[in-house]
């Protein structure tokens, strides 16, 4: 068998191939390990539970609208660790750059990843450097590691019937900039990546309630995370269409585009699982924070299987785990 | 000015490069950081000593003699977590691969991880995937990053003139190795990397005696991290050149490639300066370790600067700081 696009496109697919690329026997450290396919892996090292994750980034084109490949690369490593309940502490770099690379544009990756680790109170502390010749990479991947600690952990797997979910503001803002971008849509209001630390929101959100489960909608959207955290929780998950915070020009792009927006992926939002008796001060906490304003109750988890949208028109259909994530080198 | 293959291979161009790449301001999570470009980071965190690092890896071919891409990406960083004094707890891997790849190689390249990660006693915990499209890479990148943890923290700037200088082993091998079969060298014996986790080896060679210094001379071998310990230790190294251990086979190797086996990487051996008092239980502790089975002491510390070669014929010669490693996609 060979690879192929979707089995990179944080799907059902992908799923497959995962199969193959996590069969290690050493797979767990002693605490959270990568059976568990969450977000991050946590190790308890005497007695501090030390949250640690990875990703590499490879999205077209290096600098976005709202963003760039820098900013990326540090805002999806801090919201995984996030994700896990770990404060971002420490960050690694790997660099592997095609021979011809501009390196004015290496300084403006470099001053993008330090703001960003800046905003989310973590330091980029070791890093490796590789250079291919031309043509045997297009461009630059940038992969980044991340330590975190948490005084709680947060599993993706932790839902329980009578929990609200929760988003912390609009889907689809990522995986549609950079298509609309990448297709040259003039809308009239420019679509910005979404690409945000979310620690220091979150850090909030942690101290105002209890928060059973929860995970950052990247590749495959909301509708890829929400289904996982479903499957994982063994539960139902029933979810109005009405109350999905939205962009309007988001929804326009994504219309004329024919993608679904809650499958593309999201690079500074967070979807949660809370006691119905913590939704308000979570909610209000999440208003309180510039990448919260717009968070929204979109739904509850009841006993049962699956993800049931509620129709705007009032009607029920299944959101489906997608196959991938429809955009291509979307982050 | 734009990215040239030197920029990647660990020498002194490297080096320059080096200085746009870790232009972080935030870049010390409190102990030893970027600013020190040792093998890796040290975060204390509740008292423990976290040490952090990362490898990208980009070898070529991607199974060669001696190993392969999977067991180096373990290797690699394995032992820059062994070089800080690092007991190697967990990794990380994320892969980038082009569409295409073949799932078997995947398979292999996995399993080989696997192994090297049971040898070193460390676990592969969380993980990240990326597919390309097809010719916007050669196959596949792999980066891992390391968590250790150290009782006693090794840095590569501790010298002290009266030192011994051992070295684990015989120099050039892996570097040659990839070379000679990139070229089809018969040469009656073949020549294998000695891509291997030094853990095992370093954890009874810590027990045994002070280690002032070390550094595995990956990118840029021997002269690469010689000259480095020496510079930022602000002292002088002398070096015999009949005491440094070379296989016979990458001896005649490297001269019919025109290359020095000590500019060329090793995977799977240290460079360490040792108090002169306690040089012979390390090398005792060494010789009892199947990885450390030739180590030798290579030379000793003086005051002053620059890394002297002692030569066979009874001359003298600097041994420079490499540009560079001569051998493209080493590792
Ligand atoms: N090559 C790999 N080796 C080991 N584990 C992997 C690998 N690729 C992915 N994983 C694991 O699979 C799970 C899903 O990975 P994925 O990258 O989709 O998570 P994510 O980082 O939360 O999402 P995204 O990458 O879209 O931000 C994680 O638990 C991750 O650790
Ligand atoms: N892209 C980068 N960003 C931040 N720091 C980097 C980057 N590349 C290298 N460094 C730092 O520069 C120093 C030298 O890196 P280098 O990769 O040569 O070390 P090494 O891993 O010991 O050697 P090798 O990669 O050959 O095994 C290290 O301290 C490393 O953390
Ligand atoms: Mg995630
Ligand atoms: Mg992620
Ligand atoms: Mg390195
Ligand atoms: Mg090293
Ligand atoms: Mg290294
Ligand atoms: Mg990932």
């Amino acid at each position: 068998m060979k690879v192929n696009l979707m089995h990179g496109a944080g799907g059902e697919v992908m799923g497959e191939l995962l199969q193959t690329l996590t069969k290690f026997s050493h797979n767990n450290a002693g605490g959270i390990g990568l059976e568990s396919l969450d977000d991050g892996a946590v190790i308890p090292i005497n007695g501090t539970n030390i949250v640690f994750t990875t990703d590499s980034h490879v999205v077209r084109p290096l600098f976005f609208p709202g963003g760039d490949i820098g900013r990326i690369s540090v805002c999806g490593t801090v919201n995984d660790l996030t994700m896990m309940g770990g404060r971002p502490v420490a960050l690694s770099c790997g660099m592997v750059i095609e021979e011809g690379f501009d390196v004015a544009d290496l300084a403006r990756i470099v001053a993008s990843m330090d703001e960003a680790l800046g905003e989310a109170g973590a330091c980029l502390v070791t890093g490796d450097t590789k250079v291919v010749e031309r043509g045997s990479l297009d461009g630059i991947v940038i992969n980044t590691a991340g330590i975190g600690v948490a005084k709680t952990v947060v599993r993706d797997n932790g839902l329980v019937p009578g929990d609200v979910i929760i988003v912390s503001g609009t889907l689809g803002d990522h995986g549609i900039a950079i298509m609309a971008h990448r297709e040259g849509f003039d809308l009239g209001e420019q679509i910005h990546s979404d690409v945000a630390p979310l620690w220091g929101m979150m850090e909030g959100v942690l101290a105002a309630g209890t928060i059973h489960a929860m995970k950052d909608p990247t590749r495959g959207g909301f509708a890829s995370a929400i289904n996982e955290m479903a499957k994982k929780s063994r539960v139902q998950v029933r979810i109005e269409e009405d109350r999905i915070p939205l962009r309007r020009s988001v929804k326009s792009a994504a219309g004329m585009l024919g993608i679904d927006p809650l499958e593309v992926a999201n690079e500074g939002k967070v979807v949660m699982g809370v006691p119905a008796a913590d939704a308000d001060a979570i909610l209000a906490a999440l208003h309180s924070h510039k990448y919260g304003k717009d968070a929204a109750v979109v739904g509850r988890v009841v006993a049962g299987s699956h993800v049931i949208m509620e129709t705007a028109i009032g009607g029920e259909r299944f959101i489906e785990p997608p196959m991938g994530d429809p955009v291509p080198r979307v982050c």
